[in-house]
């Protein structure tokens, strides 16, 4: 399912953090890591930092939605 | 258990989430991993945001119900 | 050890959730994950609201067992 | 390691548990699930409650050790 | 990578847990779950008690390394 | 995806942790374990202490990116 949004722009929530993320979907593998580039952290709707490029941990993603 | 809800209206809660999202579930994998359509997200009854398309990752559910 | 519960009234405690829920285990799988039908949930051994028919993701669940 | 304390009283420490459990380790599959008899509560060193007849999910223990 | 450490004594930091624990690895399996002895509970560098044998779910398990 | 990390200094979000890490990524394995060399823990961007060797369980990882 995630698969079909990679090149685009994603929204991830993580487990047990208040912040978000923000970022063009690079590569999904089976269990649900994904690399992001282009990263943008935000909280309450602000933003916080540039991350740039990043892995995030599959079984740590709560929620991914495409971007718009 | 899931699969039989496929096409239906949905509530799910996610772990560590004070939020709950109701939408209609389009498709589950064996992991639970579910995709889930017109999503909004609901805190102590109220309805907080329209959230659309979004997959939710299995092992982070916590409970899912038909949506009544 | 689980599946011989398999048409009996259970508590279940869930991982970071406060209350608890009571209800007829209908199924369970090799994941631990349960169908209970007529789920009542409890907060310090207070009845807070019927749920009906509901699935509960094994990995998450903390403990199960018989409701006497 | 674990299937060496069968038949023996443990002490059980759960995830996001204040509490812990204390009792006879009747049996233990692949994943750490177990199912413990004569359950006892304990917190803060104070018993709380029995809780009799129980199955613990394997990936929400923290630690398990011989109760002496 | 942390079987290179049975036999030495080892800091082991687990999921929300607030203290740590210090002892020496006596043994680690697949999945990272380890037994530990003569273990040692230390919280904000004050110990805190002993716990003597004890094994540890790998799962959740946040850090291992050796204690010099 | 993280591979390709092997032998450059990263940054490692762990789950419930509010510091983070900062070190060589000597090796990583198929669970995202990974070890790191020269461990620093930073906390609200101020250097904590050194750590030196540490093993970080894989499934509690967050958020993995090369450190800049």
């Amino acid at each position: 399912m995630v698969k079909s949004l990679v090149g685009k722009v994603i929204r991830v929530e993580m487990k047990g953090e208040e912040s978000e993320l923000v970022g063009k979907l690079e590569s999904v593998d089976d269990y649900m890591n994904i690399h992001i580039s282009n990263a943008v952290e935000y909280r309450n709707g602000e933003k916080i930092r540039n991350l740039g490029n990043l892995v995030l941990r599959g079984n740590n993603i709560i929620l991914i939605q495409p971007y718009e």
